[in-house]
C-alpha cells in the first residue's frame, strides 16, 4: 500500500547539538505516526539525527544520496537511493515528500525550501529564526508554516496531509 | 538496518503476458528472500507485475518514477520516489540496486543494462533471446549472467550478493 | 577556446515589464563583453528578455530547458540543451555559469541562488528588494553582491571573474 | 537563431588510434556544415578527438560534462555545461542532439544508443562491428543507420535532418 512520506531537510556538518536533538525527536515522532521518513541520507547533521530518531522507533527511513556509493550514508538509513546527481537530488527529495519539514537552514536546505514551494508543496519551518520565517512568509505566505517544536510540526503535518494528494 | 535492494528492469506497455507472469513470480521470490524490490514504478508491464508479485508476499517495493506525480504509479509500489528526471532516472535505478535483473528488453531496459555495466554492476538477463545474451556477453562477458527462470535468477543473485559491497 | 559563461536567473510568467527591460539590457551588455549567456531557456519573463537582449548584440545564448522539446523555448536561444530533468536543471544552470546574476525573484530563482551558494559561486542580485538582499547577506555575506543597474552588475561580474577558475 | 546540433557519442580511455582519427574527421566535417557539435566533453577518446576536429574548422563545440568542474574537460570544448549528474547526463546528450552518431561502442555509448532510441531519435552507427549493427537493427530497424565513413555519416545526417523537428 502506498505509504505517506515526510521529507525532513536540514544542514549537514554545521548543525548544532540542539538542532540534532530536535531532529532526533522529530524522526521519532514521524516513525510513531507510521509515516516513512525521507531525507538526504548522509551521516551528518540533521540527516543523520532524524534517521536515527526514526529508527529508534522502528520507522522506515529512505535516504536520497547525492553520490553513487554508501561511504557517507547514515547508519540510520534503511533504503539508500544512490542518485549520483549531486544537489539536483534536492528536487527529488521535495517531490517525493508529501510534506516537507525544514529543520534549520543551510544553503542546501534553502534550495529545498524554494524547490518545494516551486512544486506547490507545503513547507514547515522548524528551528528557524524569525527573520527566515518572515522572509519566506513575505513571498509565499499561504504554504509556509512555522512550528515551535517537533510535536507542533507533527500536528501541522497531519493537518496538511488531509488536503494533499498521495 | 541497511536493506538489500534488487533492481528489476523491463519493458512497459509492450510486455507479453508470459513475461508478466515471469516478472510476477520473480517479485514473489525477491520478497520471500526479504530483499527490497526496486523498479521503474509505473503501472504497466514488467514494472507493474514484479511489484504486485513482491507485494503478494508482503515485500517492500520502491518505485523510482520518471515524473513528478503518481498518476501512473503501480498500486504495487509502497514507496514512490518522484524524480521528475525522465529517463535519467534509469541511472538511479541501477546505481541503487545491488544486483540488476533485466526481465525482457525494451529501449529503456537496454539503457539500464548499459548503465549498470558502466557502473560495474552485475546484470542478470531473464526472458531474453540468445542473440541478446550473446551480444552483451561478447562485450562484457564477466558481468553478464543469463538465467533460465525466476528461481535461477534468484540463485544467481544470491551468489553475486556475496561479492557485492552494500 | 573555453568561453566565459554568465548565468542569468529570474522569474517566468510573473515578471513585470520593468524587470523585462532590465533583463534585456543586461543581456545586451553581456553580449557586448563577448561572454556567453546561459539561462533557463523558456519563452517568458526574464529568460526570454535576457536572451533577446544578448541576441540583439549577436551574443551566443544557451538555454538549459527543463523539458525534452522546444515548444516553449525562447526564440532568443541559439543552443537549446534539452535536459528533461525538470527543476533539477536549476543546479546545471548555476554550476555551468562562472557568475550567477539573479534578476528578480521567483521560487525557481530562489532555488538557484541557494544552489549557487551551495556550489560556492558568487551571486549578483539585481532588481531585488532590500529585504531579499538583507536575508541572503545575513546568511552568506561574502558571496552575495547587490547591483543597482545592469551596468553595475556587469562591473561586479568583471571583478568576480578575475578570481574565478574557468 | 536556433542552431542544428549533432551529438557524437563514443568511448573514452579505451578508444583506438584509428577510431580517434575517424572521430577527428567527423568533427571536422560537422563544423564545415555549420552544425554545432555536442558531446560528453571529456579530454579522452572520441569526445576529445571529435571536439578537436570541429575546433580545427572553427566549429562551435558544446561539452556536457558528468561532473561539476573542468579538470577533465577537453581543450576542444568551447562551452562546458557542468551537469554534475554523472551518467544521467547521457540522456541530456541524446535529447539535445537532432541526430545522434555513435562512433565506436563502450558501455556509456551503448546507454546513449538505447536512450536515443527510447527518445525516438535516429542513430547513426560509425566504426561499429557488423554484430553491433545487426543487434540494434534487429530491435529498432527503422531508426538505426550504419555509416561506412565520416563522409557517409554526414550524408546520412543531412537526410535525417530533413525530417526532424528542431
Amino acid at each position: 500500500m502506498r505509504k505517506t512520506i515526510i521529507g525532513v531537510m536540514g544542514p549537514g556538518a554545521s548543525t548544532t547539538e540542539e538542532l540534532k536533538k530536535t531532529a532526533f525527536e522529530l524522526g521519532r515522532l514521524i516513525a510513531k505516526k507510521g509515516w516513512v521518513l525521507l531525507n538526504g541520507g548522509r551521516d551528518v547533521g540533521v540527516m543523520d539525527a532524524v534517521s536515527r530518531g526514526a529508527q529508534s522507533e522502528n520507522g522506515l527511513t529512505i535516504g536520497i544520496l547525492p553520490v553513487d556509493h554508501n561511504d557517507y550514508t547514515s547508519d540510520g538509513v534503511d533504503v539508500a537511493i544512490l542518485t549520483d546527481v549531486g544537489q539536483a537530488r534536492n528536487n527529488i527529495n521535495v517531490l517525493s515528500a508529501h510534506v516537507v519539514i525544514a529543520c534549520g537552514l543551510g544553503a542546501g536546505t534553502a534550495s529545498e525550501i524554494a524547490l518545494a514551494l516551486k512544486a506547490k508543496k507545503h513547507v514547515i519551518l522548524l528551528g528557524n529564526t524569525e527573520q527566515t520565517v518572515l522572509f519566506y512568509k513575505s513571498i509565499y505566505s499561504e504554504r509556509i508554516n512555522a512550528a515551535k517544536s517537533p510535536v507542533d510540526a507533527i500536528e501541522l503535518a497531519e493537518k496538511i496531509l488531509k488536503g494533499v494528494k498521495r
